[in-house]
């Protein structure tokens, strides 16, 4: 009997602790979500990112300036130490507005809303002239073969499929034709590419993003053409009008420059050799403002430490808030993070990237072990009240991916998918784009999971 | 043993059922929701509604031409029957612009950018000319008292908190002000009242909405200002270099007028008697194309009705997409509906309205006895897919509210809040607002419950 009494006692105090703890924790975490809507400072942040400083791709001066005003709000959200960590990033640059038409056989030509793709090489400077064919899929490329693609101009037609709830899904199976479509319809003799624009929405905004080129095959121009231009492209091609079609783009790829990876950090009070780093990508795409992809992540970052800073204090284990360089064409600011954090000798307990838009949250991708994911998953009630719900296996970020050979729980924002494609790479990311209260609400469950991480480990 | 071997094998039996069946509807939903994303309607329809038509506050042209039109996308949608039921609805008109300015001690005037409150009476033709007392609350209001209030204009500053997560908790906390806060200014003697907008975000448009007057009050010329307005008339104010304010408005009540709630019907194959109401209210404020208030739930609804007739054929039960008229300041459609369906002696089982702007779903609210609620808890595994994991108690609609009398389960759509209130009753509420696959992500989790209760009942 006594004995029993002694388990039922203990089990009640173990309870009542995880519930206490649990109280305090719901506590400190509505405290932060008061200070983040009522003080936050991202969506100021996140203005001057995209009206003061711009577009900044890899090595523009955009990016460089982008790399001195982040560093600043760093140290006005209250960091201990601000650093930069240099890498060298790729220079590529689109040159003036591309060209693109179509001669149809009535004698007229019609436009085609065409930009170059990223890290695309530019076409001679009399452009390139030919036929086109149309395809749906690699399938249908491969059943022509080099026969009838020889000498002409592919033009990948697929269209993303809008049935899938989560964009990212259907991002993730049309995006093949914009990094492969180049190399594989050179293999076939093709000497330009145009791909429709990776979009579910039907307008006439072209969006660009990274083509990769096989080392081993013929370098032609690719570009990505709006989803308007592509039907009505597809159209003429169809009633068999157009004779042929034009393509004048700009762009140069220049020699490596050097860039940096911007670091802020609170050291720990206790466990300062603990690392937890939460950031996004400080390059964009140049015909964006860059608000979704990635200012967003960026000031949320930044917004994390200041909130921390702000409502504890000074946490237990070390934050370091990083606005990555290179994510869009070269990944060489995450590369370069998980070297030196090889040689720091610290251990680098968890890593939370916020790149999939300043949505409203719906909650995180995991890719950890079981321990930690069991952790994670003791945590999951306390973001019920801020529509964090979906904790879901699977997830990261490209820029935090490189940290998983050190035994790092690699964490993901999950934003609300729907309207992130629409804008993605294109000239519409810009800060008109972004809801100041979805933004924050992201960050106040990135600064739950990033405080209780700090206080409990993982 | 035989016993239990039987328990087992009945056990097994009825959990392989009700497998089958979650199975069986989650295969349907999918096919629903594929169907809305490739072949929805929704967008279209909202664009006409928006477009075409316009502002359609209850009594205006624009209220009877979408009647008109939202009767043939009824019939285009797949309706059996296409009706009207006539109800008599308030027409108030806003008249010319309405003109603001506060006369500053340095002799220059500070323009107001205020518009009227809907059902306020307007102004002498001259304007209303006093001085402006500023309170941020009722305490305030009351504790200055009829000596300090008496002949002056009352300046409501009451700022609507951005902590809570759910913005209508906030706008429900702010909205006495709009509703109550003339009144009670008239009662102190005040001659006229300015409202601060209910919107969390600082900009230069001013929201309209519904005041109510006491009836045994003076009624008094009651005006919204635009937040940023509110803030440079509080600093004038405060810096006491405000001398008077002037207020100019236009707007009038007239006599009652004939209208009408637009209703499209699927009857049911095998419980015709057994009614599912689907709807949003029709009418708009007149500042606003009304595209999150209501025009979103109005064409979800007509979309549930198409997605139903074009995946399922014939319902067991009755559907109908009802569109109610005069939600916004009178509620005499919903009222109406409510009064035939006494007469009508089916059996009304389940109503849910979206009337919370088409924005990505989180879930539903249910008001409902225990029994309706255990069988709706029971479908919730078959929204997680579509992003709807919120059952929540409480909720429904304005419109569907005078239902309950008849024991309907009421269902409110609750889409994610954050974006809502920046553009509610204001003229930012544009088509241009809404995004098409956060509409068509609503309508499937809509379309999936009137399913589910068209086919098992409540």
């Amino acid at each position: 009997m006594k004995k029993s009494f002694l388990f039922l006692l203990i089990g009640f105090l173990v309870m009542n602790n995880g519930y206490a703890q649990v109280n305090q924790d719901s506590l400190v975490i509505k405290k932060i979500s008061d200070d983040i809507f009522m003080n936050g400072q991202a969506y100021n942040n996140l203005k001057y990112l995209c009206k003061k400083v711009g577009p900044r791709l890899s090595g523009s001066a955009g990016a460089a300036l982008a790399v001195e005003q982040t560093a600043r709000m760093l140290r006005e959200a209250g960091a201990d130490t601000v650093y930069l960590q240099p890498c060298m990033v790729p220079k590529w640059e689109r040159g003036a507005k591309e060209v693109g038409k179509a001669t149809l056989s009535n004698g007229k030509s019609m436009p085609l809303n065409i930009v170059a793709l990223g890290m695309s090489v530019g076409t001679p400077a009399v452009g390139i002239t030919a036929s086109v064919v149309e395809v749906k899929n690699f399938t249908e490329l491969d059943a022509l073969g080099a026969e009838q693609i020889k000498g002409k101009i592919v033009f990948y037609n697929y269209r993303m499929d809008p049935r899938h709830i989560n964009t990212f899904r259907a991002y993730g199976e049309a995006g093949i034709y914009r990094s492969q479509g180049p190399s594989r319809a050179a293999a076939l003799g093709a000497i330009g590419v145009i791909v429709r624009t990776l979009s579910p929405v039907i307008d006439d905004n072209p969006h660009t993003g990274a083509t990769r080129y096989d080392e081993n095959k013929p370098k032609i121009p690719a570009v990505a053409i709006s989803t308007i231009g592509a039907e009505e492209l597809s159209k003429a091609i169809a009633a068999k009008q157009v004779k042929q079609v034009y393509i004048k783009t700009n762009c140069k790829q220049f020699e490596d420059v050097l860039s940096y990876n911007v670091v802020g950090e609170i050291r720990g009070s206790e466990f300062p050799e603990e690392i937890i780093t939460v950031g996004g990508h400080l390059d964009s795409w140049d015909l964006a403002e860059g608000a979704h992809d990635d200012g967003t992540g960026c000031v949320q970052s930044i917004e994390v430490l200041r909130a921390i800073k702000a409502n504890i204090g000074k946490p237990k284990r070390t934050i370091r808030a990083v606005m990555f360089m290179n994510e869009e064409n070269g990944l060489r600011g995450g590369t370069k993070y998980a070297e030196i954090a090889k040689d720091e000798k610290k251990k680098f307990i968890m890593a939370m990237e916020s790149d999939a838009g300043g949505f409203t949250p719906r909650g995180f991708g995991f890719t950890a072990n079981s321990m930690q994911k069991e952790k994670i998953m003791s945590w999951k009630p306390l973001f019920h009240n801020y529509g964090a719900l979906e904790f879901n296996e699977g997830g990261g970020g490209a820029d935090i991916g490189p940290l998983r050979g050190l035994g790092t729980a690699l964490i993901g924002l999950n934003p609300d998918s729907q309207r992130y494609m629409d804008l993605h790479h294109a000239k519409t990311d810009v800060f008109e784009a972004v809801s100041e209260r979805e933004l924050n609400l992201g960050t106040v469950v990135m600064t739950a999971m990033v405080y209780l991480v700090a206080q409990y480990g993982l």
